[in-house]
C-alpha cells in the first residue's frame, strides 16, 4: 500500500510532465509555422488568414518577439474570458454544454470535498482502528489513517459516514437538478433563437410501404395531402447513391491530382509532367500527366452522368423514405409526433435530423430487420464486453516470441537479437492491449452503425452508452475485483445480492491509492497532453512537407477535429464514479479529482474557442445521458456503500443507507418527467410561436424553394453544382435556394470547398454561404 | 405425496360438487321470480320485461313446465351459439376479449397436452429413477412416476424435456402474436365502427397553469385557439363538485322515501304513512312522511342551487383541467398525442376516457403530486406484498381465544361452550385470512385510485397488475417455498442468483399434486359457483322481499354485475403460469388445466351473454398487459426448468436454455412495437377517414351542439335535467344535445332511470337514450 510520500512522487512526476506539455505548448503555440495547428478555429471563422502576408521568411516560420514568451500561460485567462453566450455563438450549443460537465463535477465535488475533509478525515484520523489491526500484523499507510479503514468494526463513528452520505446524495442530486432546468431552458432558447432551418419543417418518414400503382415519391405525395392536407408542402426522395458516391469520390482524387500537377507545370513551364500507369505510379507506362488525369476525369464525369440517371430514373434507386417538409414548423412538429397508420412499423415519422447529421447508409433499414440488428448488437455487445480479453490474448500469444517464429520463420534471425527480444516481450502485449482499447470506442460505433441510427448524434448517444458499460465493468469493477469481467459476471452469478456488494464495498477502500495514481496519469498528464495535439501537430507538418500540393490541400490538412462525444464523455464519467464512491470512504481522493475536473475544463474551453470545429449541431441533445450516468454513478456508490458497511460491522444501517438508491432513482424518475421531453420532441407552442412571427416578417417568403433541395444526397448536391447550375440556382431563389443549414458557425468543409467554387469542386454542402468565400482570394 | 387414486377422489368431489351447481342453477333459471337475477341483461337491454305479464300468481314464482326440466343443459349449446360479431354488438369488446382470454388457453394448451402426453410422459414412464430412488427408501406416487423426477439424473433423456420446452416457447409464442394481432385488427375495427362519440373529438387537458389575468375556461380557450387555431372548438372546464354530489345523492335517497310512502299511501289510502324523525326511524317525533319528505326535498333542492352556484361562481371551485373538443378528431388526434409547451408538467393532455369512465376525483392532481403518489404507492405495494402476513397474524391472534377473552372479558361466557371454542379456533382465523384476499383487489384499487389515474380503465388495468405480482408471490412462490413472502425475499437476498432457479425449480415437481387440488377446487368448483350467483340471488330475493318499494327500485335490487377485470384476470394469469411451468415438468396437471380454460370459457360466455353489464367500454384497452403476463410466465417457467435441469445433473443445459428467455424478451419487444400502439394512440389516418366520410355524410352536423355537455360532472347533469330544461334541450337539437356516449350497449343506470324521467330523477348520464322509456310504462 502506498503511503503518502509515495502519491506525493507521483503526483510530482504527472504534474511535472502536464507542465512541460503546457510548456511546451506555449512554445509551439507562437510560431507562427504552427498556427493552423493551434488556431484552426479561427481559420474555418474566415477570421484569420495564413500568417505568411508579410515579413521576412524566417518570420514566417518562428517567433522572435521574446516578450511573448514571457508571458507563456497567458491563454488561460484569455480561454476563461469568453462569456458563455459567446461562446455558444462562437462554438455551438453541443461544446458549450461539453464544458458545463467539467463544471458540474466541481460544483459537486467542491463542496464534497470540503464537507468530508472538515467533518470525516478528522473522524477518520481520530479512530484507531489500524492500530488495533497493527497489533494483529496487518500493515497500513498513511492514506489509510485518512480513510474509513481506520473506523473499528462496529464502532457509532460510522454514522457520520452514512450521515455524509445522505448529504452527498442530497447535494448531487440538487445539482444535477439544477443543471438540467438550466441546460433545458439553454437548448430552447438555442432553438427558439435559431434562424430558419430546413429541419424545423421537415418530417423524416421511413418505411413508406410499396404500391404497385405509384412510384414512392407519388405515395408520399399522396399520402400526407390526404393526411395532412393544411399543412403538406412538399417531400424529397431518397436515392440509394452509394455506387454514385464512390464514383464521385474517384473524381475528387482525380481532380486533386490535376491540380497538383497544374501546380507544378506552371512553377516550372520547361517540361510538362509525367505519370506512370502502374501500381501507385511506381512502374508501368509513362503518360502525360495533365492531359491522362483530365480524361480521366471526363470519362469519370461521364460515368457519374449514367449512374445519376440510372438512380434517379430505376425505382429500386428509391428507398421506400423520404423527408416530407410542411408549410409550418407547427406542421411538421405534429407529423413528427403522431402516429400515421394503425400500423406502427409503416410510415413512421420522426424529427429530421440537421442536414449534415443524417446517416444516409441507414435510411433503408426496415422494421423488422432493425428489431433483428439491435438484438443482435446487445449480444454482441454482451459477447464483447465480457469476452474482450479472449481475442485479446490470442493476439498477444501470436505477438510473443515463440507466436512471431511460428507464424513468420523468416525473421528468426532479427528476433534472436537481444534487443528486439526484449522489445517484443515487454511491450507488445501491452501495446495489443492498448491499441483495442484506442479502437474500441470506433468498434463500438460502428456497432452503432450496423444498429440502423438515421442520425449521427443517435449513432454517437449509443456508443457513449455502450463505451459508458464497458468502462465500469471492466476498468471500474476490473480494477477493483482482479480477474476478467467474464470471471467477475461468473463469481457474481455464484454469490447472493447480498454478497456482492460487500465483495465489491470491502475492496473500495483497498484500491485508493491505485485510482489516485489512475487520476493522475489518465486525468492530469492525459488532459494537458491533449492541449499539445501532438498528432495534429505532427501529421500537419508531414503533409505540408511532403503533400500539399495546393493551397487548398493545406487547407485540408489542417485537422481541427472535434470533441468525440462517444469516446470522451464516458471517460469524464469515470470520475463522476469514482468521485462518488471515494467520497464518503476516502476523501483523501477527492483533491485529485477536483484539480482533474479545474484543469480539464481550461485545456477544453481553450481548445473549443481555438481549435475544435463540430461537424454537426445537436443541441446538447446529449445531456439526459449524462445526467443519467452520474445519476447511476450516485446509485452504484450507495449500493457499494450499504456492501461496505455490512462488512465493518455496521449491517443494522444497511435499511437506512437502502432509502438512498430508491430516493435517488425516484429523482431521477421526476427529472426525466420533468425535462427530458424539452430533448426530445419539439412543443407545438414553440413552434407555433417561430411560425407566427416568421409569416409576420416575411410574409412573401418563399419556403418551398427554401426546402427543395435540403436535403438531397450529398452526391447529387455536387452534381447539381457541377453541372453549373450552382450559380443559377443561387440568382433563382434569393439565396434559399441550395441552402443546407444555415447555422451561425460555418462548417469547415463548407469553408475548405468555397475558396475553390469554380474548380468542378466535389465537397459536400458546398452550396450555400457564398459569403465564405470572400475569406480568400481566387487562386 | 398424493397418489393417483388421491387425484382422482378428489377429482370425483369436486366434479360433483360443480355438478351440484350446474343442477341448481338449471333448475333455478327457469323459474319466472328468478328471471331477473339470472338474465338482468336482457332487462337492461329492453328485450325482456318482467315475468309478470300474464297467468296465475304461482306461475310468476316457479316452472311447471317439466319438459323443460328435461333440456336443464340446453344452455351451454346456446351460450355458444351466439357469434362472435353478435357478441360484441352485445356486449361489447372488452367481454368478447375477455372470453377470448379463456379461448387463448385452449390455444395454447391443448396442443402442449397432446404433445406432452405422447412424447414426455413416455419418456418418463419408462425411467426408473424412483425405482433406484426407493432403494434409497424414498417414496414416491403414480404421478410421480409420470414426472420429470421419473427420470434418472443425469440421464440423455432430459434432452427431451429441453426441446419440448423449446416447442412449447415457440407455439405458445405464436398464439400469442396471432391473438395479438387479431385482436389489435378487432379493436380497429370496433372504434372504427363505432358511431360518433364525444370522445373522440376531445382530449383532457390537465396542469393548466394559473393565470392572475384570466379564468380557466378563459386561459384554456385562449391558448388553445393560438395553438391549434383551425381545429379548436370548445371546451368545458372540471369543477370540484364533490360537496355537491354528496348533497344531491342525499337528495336521491330522499326522493326514494318519498316514492316509497307515496306509493304505500296509494295501496292504502285510508291513512297517510308516518314517519319517526330519530336514529334509523326507530324513535323521536312522529311525522307525517310525504309532508316530511317534501319538505326535505325542496330544501336540499335549495342547497343545491345555492352549493352549485357557489361553485360555478367561485374561481376555487374550479379544477385547473378542461375537456377541450376539437372541429375534427384528426385535431383532437394530434392534439393528445403531442406536447404543448415547453414545460412538459403544464398543459398535459391525452385521449379524453369515455365520460362514462372518467373518475372525478383524480382530475386535480398536480404533476408533482403524481410522482410522490406512485412513489408512496409502489413502496406499499411492496409492504403489503411481503408483509401482509403481519397485520393479519395480529387479527388472528385478537380472534384467538385468548385475544377475546383479554380483550371483550364479558364475552367470557359464551365462548367457554365447547361449541363455539371449536368454532373460533378452527375457524376464526381462516376466515379472517380469507377475508384479506377477498378484500385484496378492492384494497389494490383504493391504491390505484390515491394514485391518482383519470380513467377507470386505467385504475383497474394499475390494480391488476399489482393484484398478479401479489399472486405470483404469495400464492405461487408461496406454495411452492413454504414461508411468509418476506421471509422468501430474505433467503432470496442471501441465495446467489443462479441458485435461486434452483431452490423454487427443485420444488417444483414436488408440488404438483397441491396445485392439482388448487386447480379443481378454485378453478372447477369456483367457476360452476360463479354461475349460480349465490350472492345476487340471496341479494335480490331479500330487497325483493324487503326493501323494493317501487318498481324503480325492483330495476335497482336486480345486480347484473360485471367482471371485474382486475379481480378476475389475474387469477386466469394464475393458471397459465402452471400451465406453461408444468407442461415440460408434470404433463399430468395439464388436462386439469385444459378443463378448467374449456369449462369457464362457457360459463363466462353464458354469463356476458345473459348476466353481466359492463360499465364501461375500454375497447379491450388491457389486452397488452394480458399478453406482457404470459410472456412473463413463459419466462418464469424456462428460468425455473434452467434450475431444475441444474439440479438434475444437466447444468451443462444451461447455456441451450438461456437462449429461451433471451428469444422470448426479444419476441415481447418486437409484439410490443408491432401491435401496442394500436392500444394507445389514435392514428392521424383512421382519424382522418371517419372525419371524412362523416363531412360527405352529415355536412351540417352541428358538432358544438353535439359535444357542448358530453363532459359535465355528473351532478351538473343532473342539475340540468331537474331544471326541465331535460325536455327542451333535447327537442332542441335534435337528439344531440345531451347525449352522453351512444353506444350500442345501453348502460343499466341509464335504463333505470329513464324509466321515471318526471320524477325528479337524479340519476347521472340520464339525459340521452330517450327510446329507452319505452321499455316500461310510466308508474
Amino acid at each position: 500500500m502506498a503511503t503518502l510520500s509515495d502519491i506525493g512522487v507521483a503526483a510530482a512526476i504527472n504534474i511535472l510532465s502536464a507542465l512541460i506539455f503546457l510548456l511546451l505548448f506555449a512554445i509551439l503555440r507562437i510560431q507562427p509555422i504552427n498556427d493552423r495547428v493551434y488556431f484552426p478555429k479561427w481559420y474555418l471563422k474566415g477570421l484569420r488568414s495564413s500568417p505568411v502576408t508579410s515579413g521576412a521568411f524566417v518570420t514566417k516560420i518562428a517567433n522572435f518577439d521574446f516578450g511573448s514568451y514571457l508571458r507563456f500561460l497567458n491563454w488561460i485567462p484569455a480561454a476563461l474570458k469568453m462569456p458563455e453566450a459567446e461562446l455558444i455563438d462562437h462554438a455551438g450549443l453541443d461544446s458549450a454544454v461539453y464544458l458545463r460537465i467539467y463544471l458540474i463535477g466541481l460544483k459537486i465535488f467542491v463542496p464534497i470535498a470540503l464537507l468530508s475533509w472538515s467533518v470525516l478525515v478528522p473522524v477518520n484520523w481520530t479512530s484507531d482502528g489500524l492500530q488495533l489491526a497493527q497489533l494483529r500484523n496487518v500493515t497500513s499507510s498513511d492514506i489509510d489513517k485518512l480513510s474509513i479503514s481506520n473506523v473499528e468494526y462496529g464502532s457509532d463513528r460510522f454514522w457520520a459516514h452514512l450521515v455524509m452520505e445522505y448529504t452527498f446524495t442530497f447535494w448531487t442530486c440538487y445539482v444535477l437538478m439544477n443543471e438540467y432546468e438550466k441546460i433545458a431552458s439553454m437548448r430552447l432558447a438555442f432553438l427558439q433563437s435559431e434562424k430558419r432551418r430546413a429541419d424545423q419543417f421537415t418530417v423524416l418518414v421511413r418505411n413508406v410501404p410499396p404500391d404497385s400503382h405509384e412510384s414512392i415519391s407519388e405515395n408520399v405525395e399522396h399520402f400526407f395531402m390526404v393526411n395532412h392536407p393544411d399543412h403538406y408542402l412538399t417531400n424529397q426522395v431518397v436515392y440509394n447513391a452509394n455506387e454514385l458516391a464512390g464514383l464521385v469520390e474517384e473524381k475528387k482524387k482525380m481532380q486533386n491530382w490535376f491540380d497538383y500537377y497544374q501546380l507544378k507545370y506552371t512553377r516550372n513551364k520547361e517540361h510538362r509532367p509525367r505519370v506512370k500507369l502502374g501500381f501507385l505510379g511506381l512502374w508501368g507506362k509513362k503518360v502525360d500527366a495533365m492531359d491522362h488525369y483530365t480524361a480521366e476525369i471526363e470519362k469519370l464525369s461521364e460515368q457519374i452522368m449514367a449512374e445519376r440517371k440510372r438512380v434517379k430514373k430505376d425505382e429500386n434507386g428509391v428507398i421506400p423514405a423520404a423527408f416530407v417538409s410542411f408549410k409550418t414548423r407547427w406542421g411538421a412538429a405534429v407529423c413528427a409526433q403522431t402516429q400515421q397508420t394503425k400500423n406502427p412499423t409503416e410510415w413512421l415519422t420522426e424529427w429530421a435530423p440537421e442536414a449534415r447529421e443524417v446517416y444516409w447508409p441507414n435510411l433503408a433499414t426496415p422494421y423488422v430487420s432493425l428489431t433483428v440488428r439491435r438484438f443482435v448488437m446487445h449480444v454482441a455487445f454482451f459477447v464483447l464486453t465480457f469476452f474482450f480479453i479472449i481475442p485479446i490474448a490470442f493476439v498477444q500469444s501470436l505477438a510473443s516470441i515463440e507466436g512471431i517464429q511460428k507464424s513468420a520463420p523468416f525473421l528468426d534471425t532479427i528476433i534472436e537479437k537481444k534487443f528486439i527480444k526484449s522489445v517484443i516481450q515487454g511491450f507488445l502485449p501491452g501495446i495489443v492491449l492498448k491499441l483495442f482499447l484506442i479502437f474500441l470506442p470506433m468498434i463500438l460505433m460502428i456497432m452503432s452503425k450496423f444498429e440502423g441510427f438515421v442520425s449521427i448524434s443517435s449513432l454517437e448517444r449509443r456508443a457513449a452508452f455502450r463505451y459508458y458499460l464497458f468502462n465500469l465493468v471492466n476498468v471500474f469493477l476490473g480494477s477493483i475485483i482482479t480477474g476478467s469481467a467474464f470471471e467477475q459476471l461468473d463469481s457474481f452469478l455464484k454469490q447472493s445480492a447480498d454478497q456482492i456488494p460487500r465483495t465489491v464495498g470491502v475492496a473500495i477502500p483497498i484500491k485508493a491509492t491505485f485510482f489516485i495514481t489512475y487520476i493522475m496519469v489518465d486525468g492530469w498528464a492525459g488532459v494537458a497532453g491533449e492541449i499539445l495535439r501532438l498528432k495534429p501537430f505532427v501529421i500537419f507538418h508531414l503533409k505540408n512537407f511532403f503533400l500539399v500540393k495546393t493551397e487548398k490541400d493545406r487547407e485540408e490538412a489542417m485537422d481541427p477535429g472535434q470533441i468525440d462525444f462517444y469516446a470522451t464523455e464516458p471517460r469524464i464519467q469515470l470520475y463522476f464514479l469514482l468521485g462518488l464512491v471515494y467520497a464518503p470512504v476516502t476523501p483523501v481522493l477527492l483533491p485529485f479529482i477536483i484539480f482533474f475536473f479545474g484543469f480539464a475544463y481550461i485545456i477544453f474551453r481553450h481548445q473549443i474557442i481555438n481549435v475544435y470545429n463540430q461537424e454537426y449541431e445537436s443541441a446538447a441533445a446529449y445531456w439526459p445521458d449524462v445526467h443519467g450516468r452520474i445519476i447511476s454513478a450516485l446509485i452504484i456508490s450507495q449500493i457499494l456503500l450499504i456492501g461496505l458497511m455490512s462488512t465493518k460491522g455496521k449491517a443494522q444501517s444497511t435499511p437506512f443507507l437502502v432509502i438512498l438508491p430508491i430516493l435517488t432513482i425516484g429523482f431521477h424518475r421526476f427529472c426525466k418527467g420533468r425535462y427530458e421531453s424539452a430533448f426530445v420532441v419539439n412543443p407545438l407552442q414553440e413552434a407555433m410561436i417561430k411560425d407566427t412571427l416568421e409569416r409576420a416578417r416575411e410574409p412573401n417568403l418563399n419556403l418551398k424553394g427554401f426546402l427543395q433541395n435540403a436535403y438531397i444526397h450529398p452526391v447529387f448536391k455536387d452534381e447539381e453544382c457541377e453541372d453549373d447550375e450552382y450559380e443559377e440556382l443561387i440568382e433563382d431563389s434569393d439565396d434559399e435556394n441550395c441552402v443546407v443549414v444555415p447555422t451561425k458557425r460555418q462548417s469547415r468543409r463548407t469553408t475548405a470547398t468555397s475558396s475553390n467554387p469554380n474548380g468542378g469542386s466535389s465537397q459536400p454542402l458546398s452550396c450555400n454561404q457564398p459569403d465564405t468565400s470572400k475569406v480568400k482570394p481566387e487562386p
